[in-house]
């Protein structure tokens, strides 16, 4: 069997982490497994790193930031590789260039296009554990490329559809996936397992303890995601194509409480007015989430979405750049609001489960601002102080305890 | 013109010295010069790798630590890329694959082979300065290696070479070459100009400013080298073949405490007793220096030689453990020489040069215990503790201050 095996950089904050991620590797390896380690830089080194630079110039060119990024996971599969050595096993540790992770060419943001599995198939056949640095690649132009936020699960699942791994397991701090944050929701309960759809439709909606181009890739290649803990030998959860057990309504309920909305008011009520507003902000790379137009009264019609917070601010600024163009009469901008969603395979088959999550919230007292619905989710706008109340009240109509 | 610029570790230890040596390289890239650089890690950070690799493993694999060494020089070209884009000129930064540095299969010491200049000119032609990483090289197996003692000083020298540099330029905290070490000698004064073969035998005796390694390629490729101050802008001393300025005497003296001599006494006075005493030696990898046979006498002769104070337990203790083969009644060792030693091309041609080194010692009443020379040195051991005293008046006997 071979496994690859993600450790993210608390997992390899200091020597004994990085001993005790060995030993763990370790043990996979000595019942005749094939084991590849895909490692993210040490704990806080890439702030370390981005402190560095900043030091001798507040904005580095990006291509001279990957260049000095890449180091920091080199340093840790180099120790993680010294480390198996001391437990007297053979390992070896890899960069972007000796196994050949061509990338986009976009730095600080780029794509995996292409893995040479040639020198890591040698060094398994060598019986090694083989150690790949996360997160990096290198473009067309021979340069170091990074892959941005959730590199490393990135990099993790492409090596295992390289390499036709039997599994691609992601450590992280927590058991597996639950219905829903066990930090907002006590009752909580772990899931066995949950399709790739669902599992992105979490991670966007930023309940997700991978990120979705992650997920994305396995769903595409068919690799075996598991999401287990690096502190406990559970089971973790499993990702996979068609999830074979009887199937619940959901599978889970997600809070995102880093939204905020936006609401242009006054809008003329013609044709091509939400194209020109949504196309203004897609320039600027701003993304836009659940959408909400009003129907037009008055010769006039609203429209409201939500952003991530930390676009909100820009977002503002671009509508008003276009004010002339655009002829609206204003703009509001609502910070404390929070989506609930609710997502789950056997929604499709199932008509009323919209309906039963606004029954709850409806006796909870809870008021929707917005809906907006895809196949197998629902996603309500709800006020952010009611947003812990609301995902236990929703959690418990659905029974996710059980 | 094109340049390659060598800054070793305490150049570019913090961002403001980062900084200034950014500002030195862009002088010269003004004047429409093309610029390479090529860096060493920074400060102690080689030290610190050190340290992690330590924490994991005390004997860690040399693959890995060149794995993990090879960060320290790609830190240093990424910050100094930034650096120079601060200032308003566009730099690229480096690493060993990207340059293709191909070296021998040793890991940390291997020697470099071949280097594929075409990225390097590529760059320049694009007008940029080139920052590349010291002291590091790719093996055949695509696995990075390091250089060993002066490795970066080794770097520049090939790519000067590679690229048919105008000059290499060494930059160091001394303003150049001297008559003897300054710090020893208060009236050592810098030379102008010095060749190879004086630069060699001065390295190889300790005085040296550059490793050898370095030296030895900068002659078989004739690249002119340049050893000059980064503190200063002063002209430093140019290491060439022929040095057309009337020629002294000789060019400098140096002082090699770190010597130590071991007297084999009473060996057969029989052929094959060198052989097999200096064989023995060198299975172990143990570097002799100045030898001294006495004439055999009574049928047993003695066997004086020197080898560096690192060494010296190890060489006494393979003798010892030859005992029997080599069939001599005693071993004396000892610690409290120096070797003193005067360098110059101009000594060929001059055969009193030998002779008047030994008068000024014996009218300075320093006992000579051994001698050895070569075509353009002559080299003497001397009790340590009149070490300083003995450099001085030589100095000043050749009138090497005037």
């Amino acid at each position: 069997m071979l496994v690859v095996k993600k450790f993210g950089g608390t997992s390899v904050a200091n020597a004994e982490r990085i001993m005790n991620v060995a030993k763990r590797c370790i043990e996979d390896y000595q019942k005749g497994n094939d084991v590849v380690v895909v490692l993210s830089a040490m704990g806080k080194y890439t702030d370390e790193l981005i402190e560095k630079a900043k030091e001798v110039n507040p904005k580095p060119p990006k291509r001279e930031m990957d260049m000095l990024f890449t180091i920091g996971e080199q340093m840790s599969v180099a120790l993680m590789a010294m480390a198996m050595d001391k437990l007297g096993v053979r390992a070896i540790s890899l960069n972007a260039f000796q196994v050949a992770m061509h990338t986009t060419s976009a730095y600080g943001n780029a794509r995996l296009k292409r893995i040479d599995s040639e020198r890591i198939r040698h060094e398994l056949d060598d019986r090694k554990i083989v150690i790949v640095t996360g997160f990096q690649g290198v473009n067309k132009y021979d340069d170091y490329t990074t892959l941005g936020r959730g590199g490393s699960d990135t990099t993790a699942v492409a090596l295992a559809a390289a390499l036709h791994a039997d599994a691609c397991e992601i450590y992280t701090d927590v058991n597996g996936v639950y219905t829903a944050d066990p930090r907002l929701v006590p009752k909580a309960r772990k899931l066995d397992a949950i399709t790739y759809d669902e599992m992105l439709d979490l991670a966007t909606l930023g309940a997700g303890v991978l990120h979705n181009r992650s997920v994305e890739m396995a769903k595409k290649y068919g690799v075996r995601l598991v999401v287990r803990s690096s502190l406990n030998n559970s089971e973790g959860t499993v990702v996979k194509e068609d999830v074979k057990v009887e199937r619940m309504l959901i599978s889970g309920v997600a809070l995102d409480r880093e939204a905020d909305r936006i609401s242009v008011i006054g809008l003329r009520d013609e044709p091509g007015v939400a194209f020109k507003l949504f196309d203004a902000l897609a320039k600027k790379n701003i993304n836009v989430d659940v959408i909400l137009q009003s129907i037009g009264r008055d010769g006039t019609k609203d429209i409201s979405f939500t952003v991530a917070d930390t676009n909100a601010d820009e977002a503002f600024q671009v509508l008003q750049d276009n004010k002339a163009r655009l002829a609206f009469k204003d703009i509001k901008v609502k910070k404390e609001v929070a989506k609930l969603s609710i997502v789950g395979a056997g929604m499709m088959s199932n008509p009323g489960v919209a309906a039963k999550m606004f029954e709850c919230l409806y006796n909870a007292g809870i008021n929707i601002n917005m809906i907006s619905t895809s196949e197998i989710r629902v996603t309500v706008l709800i006020d952010e102080d009611e947003g812990e109340r609301a995902i236990n009240a929703v959690h418990d109509a659905f029974g996710l305890d059980e």
